[in-house]
């Protein structure tokens, strides 16, 4: 069921290459992310840490240390801003668990089905909190408004997919709207902050946040297709959740468009009304093969990958720029 | 069934004064809060203004206006900062109702009821990060300190009362500590926020935190003793909600230290194991009553308040300080 799509350059498609450059500071990191996790209430780290240790990659705070280093930031600010990013998205992990009724994340249970949706709910409020202290303590004002801008902006993609939930009439364009809220804007505050830090002329900070917001969008358009015909195991949530809770994506958007009456019916039973029975995810497997609709998904992230390599072009040629080149080869070959 | 306590001076005891006093600031906050909760997403202002909207007295942001002018701020960072504590505010609502399944909530039906409990996480997540925005553009770093670290203890105390829930054993230190965090911390870092912003004296920011703190804290307490006996259709919420769900407040805690081996096993097995009958709520109301449990949290709440008061003897007397003493005198006369 994997999907196969042309990939130029699967050599060089690695994170490798920005672990080990980030490697010190992201040690600091995660002494910060633990140290600040730690509460007298036991439940908090508890929570905490069963989401954070459960081996996500930490893309998005090596991001923010990645864009520190690419502009030569000199400081210490980094650190925090790139745990309070870590913290900002575990937050909205747990909160989207809650949302999403989910019983697996990263391959383990949820928290909510460990300690309960108040649990979830209340260890992620903390966490923003943790999170904005962080911001406050670095104490750079443009910093902490592109953060707090894009916390505000992340929850609207949210409500924004709430509301085109089961919608199955969505088109491209919203949904873009809808993904660039919910993920692609952490990538591009996490990176641009970097520049800023190293207080870099404005082109530098757009570029920064252009590179972050189009690897987002690749990023999740990738994670759309897998949830049709991934590496679950890998992925720790199982191959057809989306599908099983009518959840829109682009994959769908472009094979409801591109069907006949008759499979739009059935793209209306399954996701709008939730009749779905156990043969319905290989049907809808098919439909979106018969349309390319996948493949096309991989495409459309190509586009965007193209774009985040291009908003790189900017800075001089050096070993990170290398290696973030490699971290958007590695978001489109997850799709392999 | 309402509780009859002595309380010495009830005139004077009224949020009219404060209300006249800082009336053309609180134009200004209710503008910004209804400019802020604007969004595309229509759900946003929908979820949002539903609550906002919904006759709430709005002490928490009329504090914020209250110390600034108190301490003769004469910028315009308050109005700010004051819509920013009521949507901090607002984001606690809407997730503790997610937290505590309520149905009701002042009033009307809760907004997880009419909207879902995701729209209830996100537009208060959404909620909180336009709170973040706000404190960012008024740009005082000290100020962003206060109230960031208060949204971080705010949960925490919620955490921790999640973490006691349904704890008959509970002690009143403890109880204390979750009030303090979930309550009483927001009205201390709207207080203290006011002379922050004036540039004023570190002790008279501590004394504007002490008064909210001890404030918020007395406020919690009348709070607990009105679901047992309250002017339910004032409250907007139902006589009998805690002891329904179970939470452990200071008249139980009280009442169970000071009751019988029978008396107890009746509140483990209503409020641990969730067996209530019909009866049991006016049962419970008894063993109070007989415990002075209730009476007892009433003479509690007037210690906090007699300290919030003595908290602002460092001012010297003005119409204000006159208002924030009888704003006290109002929240414990809410007993009556």
């Amino acid at each position: 069921m994997a999907v196969i799509v042309p990939f130029e350059s699967p050599s060089g498609a690695s994170i490798d290459g920005l672990v080990g450059l980030v490697a010190a500071d992201m040690e600091r990191v995660n002494a910060t992310i633990l140290s600040r996790t730690g509460s007298d209430v036991t439940m908090i780290p508890e929570v905490a840490n069963h989401l954070i240790s459960s081996g996500g990659k930490r893309l998005r705070p090596m991001l923010t240390l990645a864009m520190a280093h690419l502009t030569e930031y000199s400081g210490d600010g980094h650190v925090k801003l790139a745990a309070a990013v870590e913290f900002m998205h575990t937050a909205t992990l747990l909160h989207d668990d809650v949302v999403d009724e989910s019983e697996m994340r990263r391959g383990k249970l949820s928290a909510r089905m460990l300690w309960g949706n108040e649990a979830s709910v209340l260890v992620g409020d903390f966490l923003l909190g943790q999170a904005f202290r962080m911001m406050v303590e670095v104490g750079s004002l443009r910093a902490l408004d592109i953060l707090s801008a894009a916390a505000a902006t992340i929850a609207e993609g949210e409500v924004m997919q709430l509301a085109a939930a089961k919608n199955t009439a969505t088109t491209e364009d919203e949904y873009l709207a809808v993904i660039r809220g919910k993920t692609a804007e952490l990538f591009a505050a996490a990176c641009e902050v970097g520049p800023v830090l190293a207080d870099r002329p404005k082109a530098e900070q757009t570029a920064s946040r252009s590179f972050g917001m189009n690897l987002g969008i690749a990023f999740q358009l990738v994670d759309d297709v897998l949830d049709y015909g991934g590496k679950a195991a890998k992925l720790g949530k199982n191959v057809g959740d989306d599908f099983r809770e009518g959840k829109i994506t682009l994959p769908v958007v472009l094979a409801f468009r591109r069907g006949s009456d008759s499979e739009r019916a059935f793209w209306i039973k399954s996701l709008e009304r939730g009749e779905i029975n156990d043969s319905d995810l290989d049907h809808a497997i098919g439909l979106m093969n018969k349309h390319r609709a996948l493949e096309d998904t991989i495409s459309r992230a190509h586009h965007y990958g193209a774009m985040a390599v291009d908003a790189l072009a900017l800075f001089p040629a050096s070993p990170m720029k290398t290696a973030l080149e490699q971290v958007v080869a590695f978001c489109l070959a997850r799709s392999h």
